[in-house]
């Protein structure tokens, strides 16, 4: 499931210089994060998924002391004015934390992307090649979501054979603390390295500390809002994988089996209107204007969604006094993440594919046709991770694709694009065997 | 083949300001590139191949223009005291230019990676998913080696659906402009978008705004030596692939078949010194000091090598009468590039993973043995983009791995690793096709 992306937390990166301590110190994290994550590669399918089981054993034997070190947090969010529905998204009660738990029991019955021959071939003079998947080594993970991320992102760190850095949000700072510590503690326990998972405190500078650890860390993965994943991209010295920004489009086309498209409307708007896939903009082609559209924009507002319309759109909802505010240019751009949504009226598909080329995220775009020929172009014009024809763009999601787990969901065109789960986690090694071959 | 690392020109790239022209002259580019590489997504196989021969034609017709250019440049670079070496590097003959416009035949010969389902599914809900080969967009390519790179990446550029900034060195720079232009010429009278291959000029701020260009250009790939290509890798906010440093080890275990060992030390070391994947350090297990030690340490003189030897090597070569210096503390961190090697012997396997461990730089790590144990802990526990068994290291190459072609070698763990070639080149998309399908 894709993580909301509005951050629980003021985004803990900014341009606060690093100091020599800072520095220091995530060099020492990493460099014990690298250590672990030596004896990490080599392990068996079966060591890592008992570990994994031991870890989720452990938090739920832990459970009254994850939920106390919760309520302190939630105790300093409403202190601090937390509105409540981020309280709600911090908050970690004891059956919240079983299903956590489960999470990683879940990871742990899915395969291990270590060892997979991606390719291979013998060369005509003998040499034996095969590409194989190897893990990355150390994973920064800089987040602002809820602490499921936390256990999560070690859960899928630990399948596959990387050692993790985890930097929550500030405001699950003791819930990270004790969610990480009774963590290490099991791994501790099977005999595996604690400094497999690691959990970066410290102000801002040791974010940026961490963003600059190249050579000692092999990736970064931000998840959260907009701001915290500018920032993680434009300061890192690591590669980055860019996440989760979505203004996710749906186009209505002139073709478009009407009871369907109002279906995807409203559930890629209304389904859950927090996450990154929730569609932003509808553009309705113009032959709809006086059947779908007086329908899809009540429907909508019915369904608690704020219109932002064009001129064209507003007219329509004006004739049927259906609530609604003039869009501005840059509603266009905009990924509200609630329940709002711009709407636009396009003359036909060319006019739809430009609108989206101009606006899109690079993340989900769905058109709704019944003519191949319009889904052919969209789908094939578009430059999105995802597209598509005929379904809610709630669907791209790594547990809907079945992937069985969820690290976030690229929105960049290196190393991965949309859904990413465990071989996303992994990098690729050549073995080559010969029997005394040169040039 | 891999690139020589040694520069044709002064590293073009520095801490020099960017000036808002230099910004703005790159965002045209790129701007009028991206909008050509829309058309480019979109072209047949067909297409594309026919373009690729139209390419290649032209370079051939152009040859006297082409040879001229480059002499321009000869001439510049003899007044300015550049040795013959580069030199010779820097000239296209038009037998050389022959070739290279050949190289581009070659392209249009191998498969089309656009396209490629690379997996998909039906859901349990009745969508079905695939994953698709998509080109990146828009490709910078910054780099000082010889002219022929120049016209491999745009074939490979092309090929792959991708429209390209080039930016070789200054060197190079009137048989740039002159490859260019024809290629350019070529593409406009087949109807494509002659945008599709630029050409960056101008100072080192023009490509610091390349290197920045964050949204505008997909992927940086930078080639050259260490120098270039940490600035590229620092200085980028574009997604960059590092490539080509190789500080690559022979390791000779106790279990070696000697004359092979023999016959891969001297072709890793000697067979193209100047390239990523030759060979820089020899470890030799403790073992083998009286037997196959003195034998590689004179093959190796003979051959020309400058062997920079720890105590023990040393000592070796010094009783036998093999010319050696001792190596320093750097020398394990050196990229020769040139008939130097540095020599150490080492007690067991587990020294020789933990030198690697230390000073290699992820490109290619060999070990010569017979022993089926110790070959399978060093293709276990060895971090690098390749490792040999029993073959020399100069065998990392895109033509030898049978990829046609070769646009670098990764040498980092985000999204390709080791020789990159057309499929390297590409990003992928998500289809996802329903018949109204709702969460």
């Amino acid at each position: 499931m894709s993580a909301p992306a509005t951050p629980v937390s003021a985004a803990p990166v900014s341009t606060a210089p690093v100091s020599t301590d800072d520095v220091a110190r995530v060099a020492a994290l990493a460099t014990r994060a690298r250590v672990a994550s030596r004896r990490l590669a080599l392990l068996s399918r079966a060591d890592k998924d008992a570990a994994l089981r031991a870890l989720a054993d452990a938090l739920d034997a832990a459970t009254d002391e994850v939920v106390a070190a919760n309520a302190e947090d939630i105790e300093r969010g409403r202190r601090g004015g937390m509105d409540e529905g981020l309280v709600d998204r911090l908050t970690l009660t004891a059956e919240r934390l079983a299903a956590v738990a489960g999470a990683l029991r879940d990871i742990a019955a899915l395969p291990d992307p270590v060892g997979e021959v991606v390719r291979g071939s013998t060369l005509a003079n003998g040499l034996q090649i095969r590409q194989v998947r190897v893990p990355m080594g150390v994973v920064g993970m800089v987040y602002e979501a809820r602490p499921n991320v936390t256990v999560d992102a070690a859960g899928l760190a630990l399948k596959s054979g990387n050692a993790v850095i985890l930097r929550g949000g500030s405001a699950a700072e003791s819930t990270n603390r004790a969610l990480v510590g009774t963590m290490r503690g099991a791994l501790e326990a099977q005999g595996l390295p604690a400094d497999a998972i690691g959990l970066l405190d410290g102000g801002r500078g040791a974010v940026r500390a961490l963003l600059t650890a190249r050579g000692l860390v092999d990736l970064i993965i931000p998840r959260g809002g907009a701001g915290l994943i500018q920032t993680v991209v434009t300061e890192s010295t690591v590669p980055v994988i860019e996440t989760g920004v979505g203004n996710c489009h749906v186009y209505v086309d002139a073709a478009a089996d009407l009871d369907k498209a109002l279906a995807i409307a409203v559930n890629a708007k209304t389904h859950r209107p927090s996450v990154c896939n929730a569609a932003e903009t509808l553009l309705v082609h113009a032959s709809l204007r006086e059947t779908f559209l007086p329908r899809v924009l009540a429907a909508l507002s019915e369904a608690g969604v704020v219109l932002h319309t064009d001129a064209a759109a507003g007219g329509v909802a004006q004739s049927a006094g259906t609530p609604h505010v003039p869009a501005t240019a840059e509603d266009w751009d905009t990924e509200y993440l609630a329940l709002e949504m711009a709407v636009a009226v396009v003359p036909d598909l060319d006019a739809a594919l430009e609108h989206i080329h101009a606006h899109t995220s690079g993340h989900t775009e769905a058109i709704v046709t019944e003519d191949r020929a319009a889904a052919r172009r969209f789908t094939t014009e578009v430059d999105a991770a995802a597209v598509m024809v005929n379904a809610s763009t709630r669907f791209t999601d790594g547990g809907e694709f079945g992937f069985g787990a969820e690290i976030g969901i690229s929105t960049q065109k290196l190393h991965a694009r949309g859904p990413m789960a465990l071989p996303e986690l992994t990098t690729t090694k050549w073995i080559v065997e010969g029997d005394g071959q040169i040039r």
